[in-house]
């Protein structure tokens, strides 16, 4: 069976794994701790990096961008791309956005130093990291409100990997609390709506070895 | 007319310079220095980051990945990506992996160090820094070379994405004369062949303000 090698702690991974149910295709599932030398990842993906896709005939496909286009392309019964060229370009742009920019700016400050560091290293966060993290948060919040006034979902009418980019960040920054949903009505207000979704529960399931979730994070009416 | 913003010294900008050339799609030029408060891109990508794509009716393209995807779509007179899924998720597997992994272990130590500091900042590179990217090169120019004994190109047999995303970030590399080219002779052959074709010329003309290329650069004959 089509096996998805991943963790709960990789947000490429989550955003995969939202796309993955979103088109309603089956897949086993494969937890790899990436940082344990003998986790075999490499063997996957010379890049060693999370997500990786095993096809039922051992063709394995590497790369979280790369996983997305490959689905999109052999199942075009739900499209999450976008139609037009100009529609799916957008959906790129911000899905790039949140997987790397976000990435850099929030992600490895709040959840690299709290969630990764501690079951990876079991070491403490470092408060400076801390502050830089939720500083940048906020700017993001905007622009997620921003777009949100504007379009039905972050890159149009259309729900796209945009959305499951954005989500798959923010949903490892909101496992530790940490997302100042009050302040943002209408950020929260797109994320609500994303929660709900039957793809979204396969994320409110997962739970970090050592690390209790907030309360927040299973919460639908938050 | 549809124009490219870009940067001589961005490498995400020479791949897409590469591919619109393959490609023969006219376009204009327009270089932003990326630095500069006042360049003018933050309204063009509220990222900031560079190649932007800007058509006739005013529709921005932003992100070098989106617009590799949006010209790969809006143009199928020459295939840069692949013919079947599998091919096409190999070829992006690898472009990120010189778009990201080659640029955050290669890169941004040398060419950021040595060409984007001098330009940008007027400062002097770190000899640490380049000593890190100088080894990293190393395995880099192992895997060109694991991949070309086995593939007429990075990706298979045509030429794609996979090959203008090496070539952009390595020309840089070349450009300061860093690149071990006699080590490495199975790189050297695919790099030979890459920069003999017509939409190679772009690179080698270009110049980078208060740095001469190294000698190696220009030459087809190296």
């Amino acid at each position: 069976m089509r096996t998805l090698h991943h963790h709960t702690l990789s947000a490429p991974s989550r955003k995969v794994r939202l796309l993955l149910h979103e088109k309603r295709i089956e897949f086993a599932e494969q937890i790899i701790e990436p940082w344990r030398p003998d986790s075999g990842l490499w063997s996957l993906n010379p890049a060693g990096a999370l997500p990786v896709l095993v096809e039922d005939d051992g063709n394995i496909i590497a790369d979280h961008n790369a996983i997305c286009e490959y689905l999109e392309e052999i199942d075009t019964s739900v499209a999450t791309i976008g139609k037009t060229p100009a529609e799916r370009a957008e959906a790129r742009r911000l899905a790039a956005w949140f997987d790397v920019k976000f990435a850099t700016e929030v992600g490895n400050y709040l959840v690299g130093e709290k969630l990764y560091k501690r079951v990876a290293a079991r070491d403490a966060p470092d408060s400076r990291m801390l502050k830089a993290g939720r500083e940048n948060l906020h700017t993001h919040l905007q622009y997620l409100g921003w777009l949100t006034e504007r379009r039905k979902w972050l890159a149009g009418e259309m729900l796209t990997i945009a959305d499951f980019a954005a989500a798959a960040q923010i949903s490892l920054v909101d496992y530790i609390g940490d997302v100042p949903w009050d302040d943002y009505p209408l950020a929260k207000e797109w994320y609500v709506r994303l929660k709900s979704r039957p793809s979204f529960r396969c994320l409110l399931k997962d739970s970090i070895p050592g690390v209790a979730p907030a309360p927040v994070y299973t919460n639908l009416d938050f």
